[in-house]
C-alpha cells in the first residue's frame, strides 16, 4: 500500500562537513537501496529547499515506520505522512 | 517537467446531483486522456478526504496552467503547486 | 491495521430539522454496523464540539477511504487521517 | 475520564546517547506501569515520527495533570490535551 | 473541575432579527441559570468581540458536554475546551 | 479592570537544576504575593503544560505591564493578553 | 489608556448597495464624532484592503467593548485588540 | 508616508546583561532621535510582550528600510511592515 | 516606489456568466491600461490558481490604495501588499 | 521560465564578523553574475527585513534548484518558490 510522505532536513548549521557529508553518503546508499527493492518508489527533490516528496510502497503502517526512522537522517527531518488509495479515474493498473 | 499538484474538491452542499455527477464525468474523461497523453503522471486518491495527490509531467508552466484551469471541477477545487526536480539520490532514470 | 481518524461535522444552518435527523440517524446505524464489525475500533466525541475522535482497523487504505466516504454525514464534515503503528512500550497485545 | 494525549518528543541533537538511552528506558519502565495500571489506557506510535496518541483514564484532571508531568522525557515533549466523553452512537460499554 | 471555555458566536448574516433576540435571551436565561447552579463558574465577555471566556466547573466531562450542546447558541458557536488543574502557586482553596 | 493572561514557560534544557529552582522559588513567592494583593486574581494550571491561565485585575494596562515583567520567569515566557468586560448574563456582582 | 484595533470589514458580495451606503454613511459620521470626542485616537486605513488600524483612548475596556459592539459595520468586522502602554523610549507626553 | 511597524524583540538568553543593556540604551537613544525628527511618529509598548508598535513617517520605502535596519536591536527583532494611508473618515488633517 | 501585490480572486459560484465575463472584461482593460501608463509595472499569474503576483510602482501609498480599490474585481480579491525597496545587490538601474 | 522566489536570511546570531561579511560578499557577487546572466532577472530588497523577492528565469526546474543551493547563503535562508506564467492581461512580451 502507499504512503506519501514529504521529508525536510535541517542539520545544524555547526555540524562538522564531515559528519554530514557521512550522514548523507550512509542516507543515499539506504535510499538507493530502498528504491531498487521497490518499497521508496517515488523520490523526488523539492526545488530550492532540502526537502523530498516520496511515495512509498510497504505491506504496513509499521514496515513504513521501520523504514523512515532507520533513515540516517530522521533525526533531523520534519516528516509528514498521508495515505494515499487508487484514484477511480487512474488508469495505471499498479498504482494500487 | 515534473510538479506535483494537490487538489482538493469543495462542491456547494446544494449543487444538484445530476449537475455533480456531469462535472464528475467530464472530469474523469479529461483526467484519463491527459494520463494517455502522458500530462498527468500520477493520480491518487488521499485517504478520507475529497482530494488527490497528482505529478505532472509538461513542456512548460503555461502548458500546466491551461491542463490545470481546463478542468471541468476547477472552479470548486483548492489548488497547490510545488515544482519537482530529480532527486540527487533516485535511480528512476525518467523521473527527470 | 490501524488509523486514527478525526471527523468534524458542519451541517448548515439551514438544513431542515427532518433532514438533519434522518442524516444523523443513517449515520448512527452504519458507525455501529461498522463497530460490532470491528472497523470501527473506537469512537469517542470530543468535549464541546461536533466532532469525534476515532480509531479505525482495516485490511488497507482502500476499505478505509470506502468507510469513510460511504458515512451519510461525509459531505458536511472535515477529516483528517493519520496512521497509527504498534508503540515499542505497548502492553496490549492487540494493538497491532 | 477520558483524555486524548498527543506527545511529541524533541531531543536535542547534541544530547549524549547514554543520557538519551536511559531517558527512553525509564519512560518505558513508567509508561508500562501505568498502562497496567489502567491509566494510560491506549499507547499507540504515530508512524514515522516520533510522537504518540494516547488516551488516558483518570479520575481527575490533576491526576492527568501528576501522570503527564512525572514522564522522564516531558521536559522535551510537546503535549495537546482534549478531553473526550462518550459518544452517543457507541456500542462500548466501558468507553465512559 | 474546571475546564476553560472559549467560545465565539457567528450568528448569519441574514437571521431575522426576531430569531437572533429569541436565541440571545433563552441563551442568556440558561446561561445564568447555570452561573446560579455553580456550573458556569465565571463568564466574561471579550472586548471588541461577539466571544466570551468562561470557566465550567462540573462532575465529568460528559456533563460539561451536555452543558455546552445545550445553549441555544451552540449550532453558531466555535468552541474551545482546555483543561484546568490546580496551580502549585495559587493561594485559593476553591480553585480545585 | 480585567484581562485575561496565557503564559507559557521555555527554560532552556541546559539550564543548571540550581537555577531552574531559584527562578521557580522567586516566581512563586511573588505570584502568591500579588494573588494576595488581589492584582493575580486566578491562576491555573493548563493541564499536561507547564503554562497557566490567569486573570488580572488592574488599574492600568501599565500597571498590567509593570506586573508582567517583574515575573522571574518573564524572559522565558511566551504571553498572551485579552482584554476581558462585564458579560451582559453575568450574575457576579464583581466581575466589573 | 489605549487600544489597538484592527478592523476589517467584509460585506456579503449580495449586499444592495443602498444598504451598504447606509452602513458605511452611518460608520462614518459615528467615527467622526468618536475622532472628535478623542476617543478614537488614530484612524488609518491599511493600503489595498477594505480594513483600518486604529488606536483608541478610553476610561475602561467596557467603554472600548460599547463603542466597537455600536459600529454600525460591527456585525460585519472582524476585530483584534491588543492593549498599549507608554513605551520607556517614548518622548510623548501624551501616549500615556 | 505612514507605515505601520510591528517589532518583536528576542534577545539570546545567555546574552550578558551588560551587552544587553548596552544595545537597549543604544536603541533607546536613536529611537528618541528619529522620534524628535519626527521619522518615528508613534511608539507604543504591547502590553505583556517585549514588543512595540510604531508609525513611522518617511519619504521613501528605502528610507524606512534603512532607519529600521540601523536599530541595535534590528538582528534581533521581528519586524511587520504595513503600509497605511488616509482613512476617508479621518478627521486628523495630518494623518496623511 | 514599489509595491509587491499578490491578489487572488474569489467569484461566487453562483454568478451569473455575463456578470462574471463583464467583471473580467473591465478588469482586463484597466489592467492593461495602468500597465501602459507604468504604475502596474509587473504581472504574472500563479500557475493553477485564479491569482496574481505584481509590482506596482506609484507615487504615494494613497495611488496604490486608489488603483487597487478601483479594480473592478476588488470586492471579489484577498490582496496582500509588501513594499519594496532597492536591493543592495541588484545590478538593475530602475528597480528604484 | 519564470519562478517567484522570497528568501528569508537567518544568520546564527553568534556567527564571527568575519564570517558573515565574507559569506554576504561571496552572495552579493554570485547574485550579481546571475542577474548579469538573466537567470536573476528581478530581485529586491522587502522592507525592514534580512529577506528578498526574486524572479528567476531559467530552463528548466533542475536548473533553478542548482541556482538556489548554490548560493552561499543558502543553507541559512528559508526559501519559498511559486511557478509563475503569462497572465492573459500582460502587456510586456517577455514576461513569458
Amino acid at each position: 500500500m502507499l504512503f506519501h510522505v514529504e521529508m525536510e532536513v535541517r542539520l545544524p548549521v555547526d555540524m562538522p562537513a564531515s559528519q554530514a557529508d557521512a550522514l548523507k553518503q550512509a542516507e543515499r546508499e539506504l535510499a538507493q537501496a530502498l528504491q531498487r527493492s521497490g518499497q521508496w518508489r517515488h523520490l523526488w527533490r523539492i526545488a530550492g529547499r532540502y526537502a523530498n516528496v516520496s511515495v512509498f510502497d510497504v505491506e504496513s503502517i509499521d514496515e513504513l515506520h521501520r523504514l523512515l526512522t532507520s533513515l540516517p537522517l530522521f533525526p533531523f527531518m520534519k516528516i509528514g505522512v498521508t495515505p494515499l488509495c487508487r484514484h477511480p479515474s487512474s488508469i495505471h493498473d499498479d498504482d494500487r
